[in-house]
C-alpha cells in the first residue's frame, strides 16, 4: 500500500535521503537549530519514522557529516599535472566552494557544535585532514616526509581551516582573494623552513626547479622582495 | 579542631588549593585520565570534600582551565619597548614554555577533550584568543585593523597553536626554531597580504620601517631572496 503518490523506499535508500536532507538542512543553518521535526517534514515522514532509521539527532548529525567528509575529500583529489602551485590553488578553489555551500554547518562543527569533542566527530575531522596531508604530500612526490616539510603542510592545512572561519564570519574579503593568498601561504612557510633548514631548502628547490618562471610560487618571491628594497641579494 | 598536621583552610583557599592541584594534574596527563579519587589523595583530603566545594570533574576542570587561561593572558603582555620582531619573539617563547608546561592538558584541551564543545569551555579559549589579538593589535599600533590585518593576525594566531599542538605530538624539532619560525611566519603572512592589497602594503611598510636592519624581519625577507636566484628586483 502506498499513502497518496509517496512511493515506498526501502531502508538504505530512505536513510541516505534523511542523510541528504538533513545535511542541506545543517548547511544552512547551525546544525543546533534544527529540529527533528524540520527534518521530518522537510523529507515529507514522520517525526516517529526518522526515528525508525535514526535513534537520535546525533547519530543522524554524524551521518551527515559523514557524507560532508567524505563529499570534501573527493574534492581535494587533483590530477598530478601541471604546475603544483595551480594545482593547490584549484583544490584551495574546491574547499572553500564547499565551505561556501556548508556555511553555517561548517562553522558550527569547527567552533563548538553539537557532537563537538565525539570521538566520531574528532575522528571525522582528523581523516579530513589527513586526507589533505596525504594528498599534498603525494603531489610533493615525497615518500618520507621530514618532520619540517609534515609541520609545514599540516600547519598549511590548520591555516586554510582557520582562514576559511574567518572567512564565513562576515565574507568581508573576496573568496578568489583568500583562495589565491592560500596557496602563497603555503610556499611562503615552506620558504620559512627552508631559510632555516638545509634539508627544506633542498626540497623546495627541487620543487621550484619546476615550476614556471610565471607561476605563482615565482610571482609571490619576486613580490615579497618588491617590497623590501632595502634586501641585498647574495653575490 | 584540627586532624593531626593538617591545618584548616578557608572555603576560598581550599577551592583555590584544589584548582592548583588539578592544574598540575592536568598538565602532565590528559584530564581524561585523571580521577577526582587522585585529586581529593594529592589534595590531601577525602573524594567527598571535593565534591564539596566542586559539584563534578567538569566544574573543577572549568576551574583550572580558567586560571590557566588567566596565566596565558598574562604571559601575552609585554612592555611596548624596542623592535617588533623581538617583541613577538619574546611572547611566543612565553607561550610555548606556558604549553611545554602544560603539555596533555593543552593537547586535550584543544583536540577534544573532556568539556570540549562546552559553552564554558569554548568561551574561554576564545577569550585567550582575543587577548592575543589584542595584544598583537596595539603592538603594531593601529587603532582600527582592516578585515586584511585581521585575518593575518587571528590565522596566525590559530598556526600558533596547531604549530604547538604538532610540536607536542613527538617534540620532533626543536623548541626555539619553532619559536623564531613562528615569528618569520608572521612576518611571511603578512607580506603575502602585502603583495597583493595596497593598504597591507603601507601598513607593512610603516611597520619595517621601524625595525633594525638586522632584525628577524629583515633577515627573513633576505633569506628568502637568496633562496630564489631567478628573482628579479624591480630596478
Amino acid at each position: 500500500m502506498t499513502t497518496g503518490t509517496r512511493r515506498r523506499m526501502g531502508v538504505e535508500e530512505r536513510r541516505q535521503q534523511l542523510i541528504g536532507v538533513a545535511l542541506e538542512l545543517f548547511s544552512h543553518r547551525s546544525p543546533e537549530d534544527v529540529s527533528i521535526d524540520e527534518i521530518a517534514s522537510a523529507a515529507g515522514i514522520s517525526r516517529p519514522l526518522v526515528y525508525h532509521y535514526f535513534p537520535g539527532k546525533l547519530s543522524l548529525y554524524e551521518a551527515a557529516l559523514k557524507r560532508a567528509a567524505d563529499e570534501l575529500a573527493e574534492r581535494f583529489v587533483e590530477p598530478r599535472e601541471g604546475p603544483l602551485g595551480a594545482r593547490l590553488l584549484r583544490v584551495t578553489g574546491r574547499f572553500f566552494g564547499f565551505v561556501d555551500e556548508h556555511g553555517p554547518g561548517f562553522y558550527a562543527l569547527m567552533r563548538g557544535g553539537p557532537a563537538v569533542g565525539s570521538s566520531t566527530t574528532n575522528a571525522l575531522i582528523d581523516s579530513v585532514r589527513q586526507a589533505a596531508y596525504d594528498q599534498i604530500v603525494a603531489h610533493l612526490g615525497i615518500a618520507a616526509p621530514p618532520a619540517r616539510l609534515e609541520l609545514v603542510v599540516r600547519s598549511w592545512i590548520s591555516l586554510a581551516e582557520s582562514t576559511a572561519l574567518i572567512w564565513l564570519d562576515g565574507r568581508r574579503i573576496p573568496r578568489a582573494e583568500l583562495e589565491l593568498q592560500l596557496v602563497h601561504d603555503f610556499a611562503a612557510l615552506a620558504a620559512v623552513s627552508a631559510a632555516y633548514d638545509q634539508e627544506m631548502a633542498e626540497l623546495l628547490g627541487q620543487v621550484l626547479a619546476e615550476e614556471p618562471a610565471d607561476g605563482p610560487f615565482a610571482d609571490l618571491l619576486s613580490r615579497l622582495a618588491a617590497l623590501a628594497p632595502p634586501v641585498v641579494l647574495p653575490s
